[in-house]
């Protein structure tokens, strides 16, 4: 647990160090949980983003892309039930004035007295070795079964009252004695829902303002414009509509960097099929998503699917795609069997028909609708935190190199003069020139090569390509790997091709 | 007139026939100056947001990229002016209960005097053809010189009270009497200053809650940015951080389509030089701009530089490159020389340094900014506008066609098998699977051929590829040129080659 928080902590310094993320508005000592991309880290942002397009819009004739905007009309969210129930259970402590979650203050209590249990089986099981039968121990070990028939107990008393009445998560946390965490009081007030979505105001005269939200989820942009969409594109089920966009949360407990911010981007597909095929369909993005992300080469242990046995009020079917974060296993892409819940709700509340004819079935029907969304913030850490190494070396040195899958990394090639004379410059910044058409490149001249390298490593450059004396003679220079340090002699002509073999997302796609 | 208001009506009929722009929520009737882009539009928005980037960060060794959140330190609008000023003078009429902006009812009313100035001059136009001396007439006709200098002495007093003092503002409508266009009254309130920032609350609790706004702008992220960036990526000045972004204003005035909405899109550099040096940095990025808008074969006609005469409190030069729209010439892309006002304002506020040690003067200086901005909507709205053509052909019929920059439009290419059997379409489908990696490819197969060129020619599509049943012999297809028709008979293999030559970034970016 220990070690899981050190490499958290290196990534957060790595990407404020080598200028992949800054927290936002630092001058004025920062905004909680919004970050933002710096010069590397919108770019790698920038590269996730077009290689989701690209699989999705490019690659499927049936997929096309849509740019909805944040400010909706404010039906929108009565319709899809987040102003009735997107919100978060809170409690207040009357001593210390402060605010939290109620759910999550029990959920902390209950893990402490997991954390117990798991103390004492990892005890155990450094006492017994490959004897130890961790189930027939918590079957005989009476303290342990207690602890955790406790811990199960609180969390399905929880989940109750979450779903029956909030006013029972109160009594919970009063009969678990459960302390502000940073007062010790028990000084409770009731428990309050408060709604997620950040409010705003159009216009300026007092009668006619209206009140609008920001977007909690880009979705609901997709479902307005589904039928405009289908009618001008004369698209035919099963279709899909892609998007990537900013959503806005105002989450009480947003932690773990980028991994829960207030303001962050979604990639979601929304893909309409006839109702009866939504399960097939269903399965089919699930493996479809899964190998996508697999093609980027992270390892396919860090990823596991997550069905999920609750369903939220408008699925039928609902998996997580989950990846091992620095933290453990967590939500990465959802892919959720919505039926035709959302089409048919904005129908209601608009008193408009979003119905498809099917030209096959000669009818009219709401289509069924599986979504598939992906967090980009999340899939920026993934990519990040998994491809961040420490690496001994055969002389025992280390050296800190981020593996980032070459397609994502924000610079290509950097173009390294072994000397600041004898105009290798000259014929670095020439082949600069040449490159920058086509690749994101980088020059850099300051200090010893080999330091010049551990920098480049360090940014994810796949390429470091020097220029030495023979250049002069030969036209040759060295690449060397980042991921292997293996060097190679080549033409300076040859250099396009190599970089763009290497790089090209088509040829990472093909991986899929 | 009219001419200008019927291309501008076919603009936007055209925009969301052909799937570039719907109006927003419009199931729920819509709401007032949001727009949505539709699955050809976010194509083209895309292309034109990647052809900024690629010149700006791409291209150039000292621009780096950013992006940086919407929701900023509020102390952020404080320190840049925004929160006392960036208002508009808001007057309501006391009858209607309407709410109008102050200076738009008294330029309405100057311009209806004008436009009668103008009526006459057209008329003697028309009476004495080549003979005409528009200025000798003026000077002699005493009606028309009488509105020609009362349009102009109102658009002066109305200058000087927005400066001085609103109530002058009030004091004209009333001389003027400007009655409410709806119902006439001439009952008005005082003018009043009304915030464009969209105001939203970060957190929770009722008293740690922070009111924020929605940026109106994105260059203040850079400028907080400036030093992380400066320092993580070694950055020498002079240099330069692009972004682009989204921004929001609360217009109360919002209209001519996508031009003034109240959510829209920014692409920002700004450019960091030494004190002193600014001046000679303005004149480089104005030509620089210029050459970018010029690359993409619009015509030289259309742009014009407007130089300021009066200069906001942050700048000492600034000018727009004005774009002939289908409502006149307007601001596209604005170039300021920002001297060092926001960050000395950010110092002072947060009490910080925001210097940079300059190793070649040995001195430490609050570097001064030059900044390039333009609106990526109204980019698109030149080029969509523009592009947008009724042709008439030889044999006497018309066709509309979308003669965007190929290396713009969403779609490179349409595969048309020339009827639905014989194995045409599998060929087809082959070809596509074969070009999809590298272009954005479309299928059609329905109607007559004939039609799905014009159909491909509204949507801007570069090159239409039928496959016939010669194409069964020897692998040839014919490839039709959108502009001129042109019909060439080619290998298959030569395909890719063509339109890569035709539609390539770096070939337009070679033409700055």
């Amino acid at each position: 647990m220990a070690k899981q928080e050190d490499i958290f902590k290196n990534v957060v310094s790595h990407a404020k160090e080598y200028g992949f993320i800054f927290p936002s508005s630092e001058v004025y000592d920062g905004l909680s949980a919004v970050y933002d991309y710096a010069q590397n880290g919108v770019e790698l942002k920038k590269n996730i983003r077009e290689y989701w397009w690209k699989s999705m819009v490019q690659m499927n004739e049936n997929i096309v892309g849509l740019d909805a905007a944040i400010l909706m009309h404010p039906t929108t969210w009565k319709a899809s039930g987040h102003v009735d129930a997107f919100n978060d259970p809170l409690i207040d402590n009357k001593d210390s004035k402060k605010r939290y979650r109620a759910d999550v203050l029990v959920e902390d209590h209950a893990e402490k007295i997991n954390q117990k249990a798991q103390k004492e089986i990892e005890k155990a099981r450094a006492r017994f070795g490959d004897a130890f039968n961790e189930e027939e121990f918590v079957a005989t070990n009476a303290r342990v079964g207690e602890y955790l028939s406790k811990y199960k107990e609180i969390l399905s008393r929880l989940a109750k009252g979450m779903t029956d009445d909030l006013q029972d998560v109160k009594a919970l946390i009063e009969e678990l004695e459960i302390a502000d965490p940073e007062t010790g009081s028990r000084n409770w007030t009731d428990v309050k829902q408060f709604n997620l979505m950040f409010g705003t105001k159009l216009g300026a005269s007092a009668d006619s303002a209206m009140d609008l939200y920001l977007r909690p989820e880009t979705a609901q942009g997709i479902f307005l414009n589904f039928l405009n969409v289908q009618k001008s594109g004369r698209m035919k089920i099963p279709f899909g509509i892609a998007q990537t966009g900013k959503a806005f949360r105002n989450e009480i407990v947003a932690r773990q960097f980028i991994f829960r911010m207030r303001e962050f981007e979604q990639m979601e597909m929304q893909f309409f099929v006839r109702p009866g095929e939504e399960m097939k369909w269903y399965h089919h993005w699930k493996e479809t998503r899964l190998n996508w992300h697999l093609s980027l080469g992270l390892g396919k242990e860090n990823y596991r699917f997550h069905d999920h046995e609750k369903l939220a009020h408008y699925a039928n079917a609902a998996a997580d795609i989950e990846f091992n974060f620095p933290f453990g296993f967590k939500e990465l892409e959802g892919i959720h069997s919505r039926t035709d819940f959302d089409l048919k709700a904005h129908e209601q509340y608009s008193g408009r028909k979003l119905q498809y004819f099917d030209p096959e079935l000669n009818e009219n029907y709401v289509p069924y609708v599986v979504e598939t969304s992906v967090g980009l913030d999340r899939m920026f850490l993934a990519v990040f935190a998994t491809s961040l190494q420490e690496e001994t070396l055969e002389d025992g040195s280390t050296r800190t190199v981020l593996k980032l899958p070459s397609v994502l990394a924000p610079t290509k090639a950097a173009i390294l003069p072994l000397v600041k004379k004898d105009g290798l410059p000259d014929i670095a910044k020439k082949i600069i020139d040449d490159l920058k058409w086509d690749f994101n490149v980088a020059y850099d001249e300051k200090d010893a090569v080999g330091r010049r390298y551990r920098r480049q490593d360090a940014l994810g450059t796949p390429f470091c390509i020097t220029v030495d004396h023979q250049t002069i003679e030969d036209e040759t220079v060295t690449i060397r790997h980042r991921d292997t340090m293996k060097q190679d002699r080549v033409k300076i002509a040859e250099l396009k091709d190599i970089i763009e073999n290497e790089v090209s997302m088509k040829n990472w796609l093909m991986k899929m």
